[in-house]
């Protein structure tokens, strides 16, 4: 028997508590059992999300938000600005071109975050700007771009609308959606929310919906306004996921009980620990600057394949990580740490890495990277 | 307590099997872990829809297969023929012309079935028209279209589309997919297949992906080439829901065993006991032909409203049903025997009916329903 440990940045674990809530008999989704359920999922989400908006939700993956933030606020041949540091930066792009927007892109190295005045800058050379699209945390590259900064920048735009794609990083950043200026927040359940794929959300401000009376795209699954009005009566467009917004439930609650500022600093805790310990092993963090709470980012040593380090970790120690994408393949592997996750999952992807790389012929101490991470571990407790 | 049965055109009751499936940890779908559990739901679909063609796995609702069917193998201003005998009828509708499409409707009197001569002289009228949508079962009427016969006809119409919604037939009819020529059937998750909501499966003809190649409209989310491209690699395209795929091979693993002709064979058996059960207590019913093995649509007795029957169904006795939809509300009553369903759900089904009716001042025997259910359930045991 090989024991397993999921440490990808998602699909993440699922608590046992919401499995098992999860495993009940199926309730009828426009029935008086499922209203209060979508209601308490609606304000749950409203309180993750530090917003009165209210935040949609939709039966699909993540990138099912993402189409739903062109798709209900824009026309063709808008213009929008995104930030490609990464695969999903790229994915805002594509995205947008699908649905014919003219796209201004500001390239950003890998492992690196945007500046924010660079974004400035641009706004002020085209005040045509309809949008400008990020991520919070770019998963490829282990990123947090600075929301706050970009949220104040845009505020001062015009209706120029701001998108954010946080599917990886709610629950582990502390997100001001409304504090900051955030127009449209898209989330997704198997990240940091602690859920099995299947959910996206969506936060949508006063400002956005004022835009999306005036797109007019062809849409029908995803019809932000349809969910509204539907939400608002404790309901969905179409036949909601109830088992998962029954876990959903769940989930928040967990959430609740420890507290936002407790989940964040635990995120912050635990990326911090990884971050102490990968460098303690001799190695470099493939995130240059503004690591994210959410995945760490490494580089593999000189002479060995990232690729190889994630296969060996996950087929030797049943340890899944992940790899590099797209230009990052092979150069890197990542280890997140992100909803059901503390102080020992660290420790046990450090463990792994360390026989992985000693077995591999790379010079280190066995033990170095897990006592630097136990070092931050012990900070607080 | 009041024990809770659920007997509604979908969602429908999960198994036990599948449940306990489902709450297993949560694996990673970029994995090895994965990849044979699509690949086996995969092929398992392929068993169900009786087809040699990939069957897509969507992450969404049902509607968002019946979208992907538009978005993906037409063009702003193609003609489409739409069957409309109801509410799903009227979905069609309502896709095609957010996508541009310019739609003839058939229109069908709800309770009754198309006329596939009507469908054959409006090809014939008009042989620019691209596509021609219709229910398997329309589900708010009880009726079920013949496909076999529309089939046949669409096949000899040069390069017409034949997209078949059988959201709510699958699994309760024998459907043909390549026999009968059906380009593009769409299936969900949450009837006769017994899992909660959050699937969507569409199977495409080599005649379909031709017309896909030729399709322009703008598309993100719902892409079946790219579905089709990662589904050969045991893949989806965006993040796959895990574990509702892994109920899917436990669901379709019981369906296995019982047989496709005896799934078939208990549906039609609890369909025709129900029907029997609901005339024999002096009832009417909405169907007046063709009616679907998946629901039963009742006429609520003069003066009686038919909500109140759904109401006190579900509040006095537990039993969620359905009620009627949009111009049927409060005129009828649905009870499915869909998916899960067992002689036992008939008459839980029949008896809550008795005894809500006679409270009601509805004059009938009690347990005359029950016996002429029975009269059926006995016949092939």
């Amino acid at each position: 028997m090989l024991k397993r440990y999921l440490l990808a940045p998602g699909p993440t674990p699922v608590p046992p508590e919401v499995l098992l809530a999860m495993a009940m008999p199926i309730i009828h989704h426009r029935s008086a059992d499922f209203m209060p359920v979508l209601e308490s999922a609606r304000k749950g989400l409203k309180w993750l999300y530090q917003t009165e908006n209210d935040v949609l939700i939709l039966s699909s993956s993540g990138t099912g938000g993402m189409v739903g933030a062109v798709n209900n606020f824009f026309n063709h041949g808008d213009k929008a600005l995104v930030i490609n540091g990464g695969k999903f930066g790229e994915r805002w792009t594509k995205i947008c071109r699908a649905y014919g927007l003219e796209v201004k892109e500001i390239m950003v190295e890998w492992g690196y975050a945007v500046r924010p005045e660079v974004v400035e800058k641009a706004l002020k050379d085209d005040p045509s700007i309809k949008g400008v699209f990020v991520q919070a945390c770019e998963t490829s590259t282990g990123v947090y771009h600075d929301i706050e900064a970009l949220g104040k920048i845009v505020s001062k735009s015009g209706d120029t609308l701001f998108v954010v794609d946080a599917i990886s990083a709610l629950v582990a950043h502390d997100l001001k959606t409304d504090a900051w200026g955030v127009d449209i927040m898209v989330g997704g359940s198997q990240k940091g929310i602690m859920l099995p794929p299947g959910l996206a959300f969506a936060s949508v401000s006063e400002k956005a919906w004022k835009r999306n009376a005036s797109s007019k795209m062809p849409r029908f699954y995803f019809n932000f306004k349809k969910e509204r009005e539907n939400l608002l009566k404790n309901q969905t467009n179409f036949t909601s996921p109830v088992t998962l917004i029954i876990g959903l439930n769940e989930a928040i609650k967990m959430l609740q009980k420890e507290g936002l500022e407790n989940v964040f600093a635990r995120h912050a805790r635990l990326a911090k620990a990884t971050r102490a310990a990968v460098v303690a092993l001799g190695l470099s963090l493939y995130t240059k600057e503004s690591p994210s709470n959410s995945v760490t980012a490494v580089e593999a040593p000189a002479g060995i394949d990232g690729q190889e380090i994630y296969k060996t970790l996950r087929e030797k120690y049943g340890i899944t990580g992940a790899g590099g994408q797209d230009k990052a393949k092979g150069k890197i592997f990542r280890l997140a740490h992100l909803g059901y996750a503390g102080a020992f999952d660290v420790i046990t992807a450090i463990s792994g890495l360390e026989m992985v790389l000693k077995s591999m012929g790379y010079k280190l101490a066995l033990g170095a990277g897990v006592a630097a991470a136990e070092e931050i571990l012990m900070e607080d407790k």
